[in-house]
């Protein structure tokens, strides 16, 4: 398929929404972003499979919270169903850092990708991997291919001196024995992970086994058919934080977001897509992300439902 | 295609499951039900649409909460994205019967598929029709070819006496100033509606609509398509109570539940499903529909992820 | 003692705050009240016993909440420590019609003076009694002398039409099985009770039980001393809606207040005091009577701490 | 007035409650207590001013909570009503340690005695002495006449290795703004507070300024009458944790508990009383000291109601 024309047309819509909303202004390397920036790929599986982009599509940001479907799968890969013993499955209801969640339900986070869920499945990483960060980073190196993929270390230590309300979670999974190594080292490894500097391009290529049913890039299973297919559920149902219903009412594809304005999206069987721009609305989702995804869903029919 | 073989095979699996958890006993009517009875039926939309099923595929049984979905549809086919002003549309995190959720949202339910927001939805319908239960009726026996699908007044009667927690979720809607017709109309179509018996070919039929992207059985247009799949978005993300996100995971399909033991689910593009078995898991879906759902996915590879 | 100065001081004080904050303005009748009105009585146990008063002393007003401490005292008369069992006696910490706090605690209300609370009361009350208003009027009438005390059936009637959070927590607290009448029977009575209509000379003179350690006007024993105690504790933690900390802090009395703008309040083995303003703060309570009570406790050094 | 005949009622019946319940278990030097001790202590403000006890009276425990009142009279002390913009004064209706709460309102505690305000209030003392916990010591010395109280500075290790909901809510409490000092300071400051060792009759003693309107052991003024009369207030609304109404029914005095198992309480005018016992009931609250208080208001009749 040729993807140019599509391409051009979800550029057009998204620049429209580009810039309304606001950048995440907790810390100053995120607060520094252009408002209007504005990048989109699409990395295809078909054929020799390619990838095509457009605006900003090679421009770097932060990943944050993106990095977090990519921490689940390793975690899954090595655990199998094991994992779920720790963390549920369900949408939230409350926002994305809420402590009341965890404190009713005796810390058992709702899903994998609210804060205090992502803190327990690195805590689960560093135990299988001695280097939950490194981990992720290689992984993302090898199914990208780019060896350039690295951390931003100012931006981790920046997180980690505003990161109160983390480590209050992570103080609270404590209290409730859900973690195995120490609040530091957790908190440390979650930092450096969200830190990942990546672009859409990039982003688009490395998450590639999620449309593949589980394939990695080099042809060997990362996930079982099965393991591939709750992933994608579970991005769907809590993968863009309180908006999870918004977001597959208007898109209606498995994803998942970061402040740092990026959007991770499968369509099973036939590509990922990622979109970015600096600007967030009030849930936290990048406002020209979500427009070019909306674009891109309408143009091609490619909704999961 | 012909389904007989994954029939069989999904009955086997389902009839280990059928007994498994307990029948609704909030009122007499459905406390009677045969915790062991089990049906299931499949509404293919390809070639001249045919429906099969297997086991009590053609037992009558209250359809309970699976109405809000045909509800949700006839205001939206009204009403347009005008409706989501007064329900949200986002995953409850809460108990389908949380009084909590509706107080701190100030009378806004989380969806239409709590029991509020289906309160909301009925009460919008009954302004739209001057008789809410009478149109739902009507529709289904439209869309199934069935003329006897209809109420059981026995069975709303003794909901009504029983109902004091939907009560109090009218009340407070009405609090609100959410509703626009008396608390005691909304609740009187309400209880009609939840009452109306059905079996899973009938079900299976009426449902078309949600796989054919909008069109009706007579081939004039309900939803469009955008709407068709919105609907479908919120039937994933809030359909089965507060087991949504494990229903994603195990199924991945669009689904809503009900108490008297159906559950309905569709393959866009494809094919609905009716599940049936009264006995229900603690999250109030039915155990046996739930296995049958799982081990049809996992036959067809018919997930939507 | 002489109480004069310190009335003609209470009131000069209690002036400036009247007017400030607003009228209940949920139902017409009490809409109508003059923001500026202001009225003072003090009723003395000791000697022959005295009332004296300032200021609109004798003008009518609704007493609504206030009649809650009333309907506990006589249901404690009657069935001692039981009624512990159906309510609670802690401080609320949520709004006096917090529905989410009555799902959370399973049908049991903090304490008796929130309005599940006082349901609760009612209803056993009316198991007592065969007619719980009527046995809450003539008993004001016995204690205050004064036969002309009577409910405003407009004001009841007008308040049930509004009252649906009402309705909301008693079809709440009977999902939970917890009243013995109907929904209806119990709003009924609540409403008529809300409704009597008194003025600061007669409250304080109907209370002075509750100062009295529990003996009636005519000398007969309503409460056990001990008993009398206790409704005096559970009114200094939970009789001011959720300001109860900050009244302890400025006023240091037992005390129950109400919508219709008047708060009773104890002194315990010396004397009861009403103080009545139309206007009110933002928690629901008087801003001149609690002006008033602060005044007079400062003025004398009778708070309890 | 001679105490002897009290005190020994009062142990009769204490000792039958003495054991009942459980001892703190979180940190090893807590759960070594023996359930069964039982203390008591009368320190009077009559005559010359004396103190008698009962039991072990003089055995030294851990004062843990009890230290909250003693660090909020040395702030209200240099601060006046100021602190009241940094934490509330209303009863909590949740537990002391409710993440729930603070995250509610916005890092905002309930009041002085939950945990997260006694954060607050130690933030506070530090930022005014430099030195929280040693100006507390001192304080404590001075007012019990006693030089031998100090820290436990094992048990505040223990407590500081164990105590991941505090740092929980510290943190919560820095993501609001709400510290002036760093985390790790704040907590440092506060388990050494805590761990102040003490008996009935130092505690009495040096409580003395409650009961005596702010006049410290010197004679000088700790606190206005009105600032007295507050902390009392809090202390009766607040200070026994989520059991204040019962507390207040039952014993109706201002308190203080902490889970070393001891209880402060005040007899505004009169004395001041200290009871001990390590087992605690479900809330908390010493069983043995609970049936102490009790005895000790029912044969004395100073309850404050």
């Amino acid at each position: 398929m040729d993807y140019r024309a599509v391409l051009e047309e979800v550029a057009a819509t998204a620049r429209s929404a580009a810039g309304v909303g606001r950048v995440a202004e907790y810390i100053p390397a995120l607060a520094a972003a252009d408002p209007t920036a504005f990048g989109f790929a699409v990395a295809d599986l078909g054929g020799q499979g390619g990838v095509d982009g457009v605006g900003d599509w090679e421009a770097p940001f932060s990943i944050q919270s993106v990095s977090k479907v990519f921490t689940l799968a390793l975690v899954l890969a090595a655990d199998g169903e094991g994992l779920w013993a720790r963390v549920g499955k369900e949408p939230s209801g409350s926002p994305f850092n809420s402590l009341a969640q965890l404190e009713r339900d005796r810390g058992v986070p709702r899903n994998p990708f609210v804060n205090a869920g992502a803190l327990v499945v690195t805590d689960r990483l560093q135990d299988l991997t001695g280097d939950a960060s490194s981990a992720l980073r290689d992984f993302l190196r090898a199914e990208s291919g780019d060896p350039r993929v690295d951390f931003d270390r100012g931006i981790a230590a920046s997180e980690l001196r505003h990161g109160h309300r983390n480590a209050a979670l992570a103080h609270l999974l404590a209290d409730h024995d859900r973690l195995a190594n120490r609040v530091r080292t957790v908190l440390h490894h979650y930092y450096l992970q969200c830190s990942i500097t990546m672009n859409c391009r990039t982003l688009a290529l490395a998450a590639r086994f999620l449309a593949r049913h589980g394939l990695r890039a080099d042809g060997t299973r990362l996930l079982t058919r099965s393991e591939a297919k709750r992933v994608n559920a579970v991005m769907l149902v809590g993968g863009t934080y309180d908006e999870a219903g918004e977001f597959a009412h208007r898109v209606g594809l498995p994803a998942k977001s970061g402040v740092g304005g990026g959007i991770l999206a499968v369509v099973p069987g036939r590509c990922t897509l990622c979109a970015w721009g600096p600007a967030l609305d009030p849930h936290g989702n990048s406002t020209a992300a979500l427009a070019a995804l909306d674009a891109f869903t309408t143009l091609t029919g490619w909704s999961v439902f």
